[in-house]
């Protein structure tokens, strides 16, 4: 099976309920329902304008705890919007990676695996929503980049993944990627 | 979204511990875990040869909770071993459903939703192996089916499912197909 080998650069976690903005940690345990403490935990989770065959509302199988980006990315989207950085808390992601191009295109069932001890499933691209361009601009003092920030984020904004082997992820972890 | 509707024509449960072959009910109740009382009930199942990427018996996330075979598929494998019929308790189905042809080529990510009340995630081909065989030999009296019947129910096995919006199964339900 073909696979690739990244670094596992940092992990954060969202558990200010007022923001999904994320702030770095040291590991993050992960069970089947994601990350406990963080605002995407849970096995259920309801239904929103992304699957517009359920009710709006509806209670149905979370897939989508575990935010992923990568690094040279993170410095795409920074240059495109002409900003010296753009960090991985303002995405709210949960694991900053690098070492792979166009690290947001990997295929949904795709294996994210610390060999031994963790295994996300990518569940495909986690497309950008105005939210963090807002945190962006209030973060860096940009005017404009708002309005810019999902056409400069599209296809860069990493991945959104489930859990397919509960365990602890550390910063500093060798992460291996199986291709479906 | 591209769609298509199939009919439940009946519903099936594996609650006898000493065999994976299934009996006809009524109705199934589904959670995210399964079905209760069905040996391929719970959220996480242990690793077997299917991923060579954990070490065998390794705890993983169960998505495989929910076997579905058509009506046309079981007549064609029927046909293809010589035999009146292929009953869906011998291959262990807990839903037969009619009215797709190849429906076992159903891509993975497909939504089978009864709207209002449940919805499964298509997970792929349920990948025939020689035990259903054995059922079939042994139930018919006719010899040399066991080792047919891999090469007969290739591509025409069914499929499995995990469980995305929990609820209630029922025999004459109508079910929408989603694509993905």
């Amino acid at each position: 099976m073909k696979k690739a080998e990244l670094a596992i650069e940092a992990v954060y976690l969202a558990d200010d309920p007022s923001t999904f903005v994320t702030r770095r940690v040291g590991e993050i345990p992960i069970e089947l329902g994601g990350i406990p403490g963080d605002r995407h935990y849970g096995l259920l989770r309801p239904a929103d304008s992304r699957q517009k065959i359920y009710p709006r509302g509806t209670m149905i199988a979370n897939r989508r705890q575990i935010s992923v980006v990568s690094a040279e990315e993170c410095a795409q989207i920074a240059e495109e919007l002409g900003l010296p950085e753009v960090r991985p808390e303002w995405l709210g992601a949960n694991v900053l990676v690098a070492g792979m191009a166009a690290f947001t295109l990997l295929p949904a069932g795709a294996r994210l695996l610390v060999p031994e001890r963790i295994g996300l499933i990518c569940e495909g691209e986690n497309l950008p929503c105005k939210h963090p361009g807002d945190v962006i601009e209030r973060e860096t003092g940009e005017a404009g980049i708002a309005a810019r920030f999902v056409r400069a984020a599209k296809r860069r904004r990493g991945i959104v993944c489930s859990v397919e082997r509960e365990g602890v992820l550390r910063a500093g972890d060798a992460l291996t990627v199986f291709y479906p």
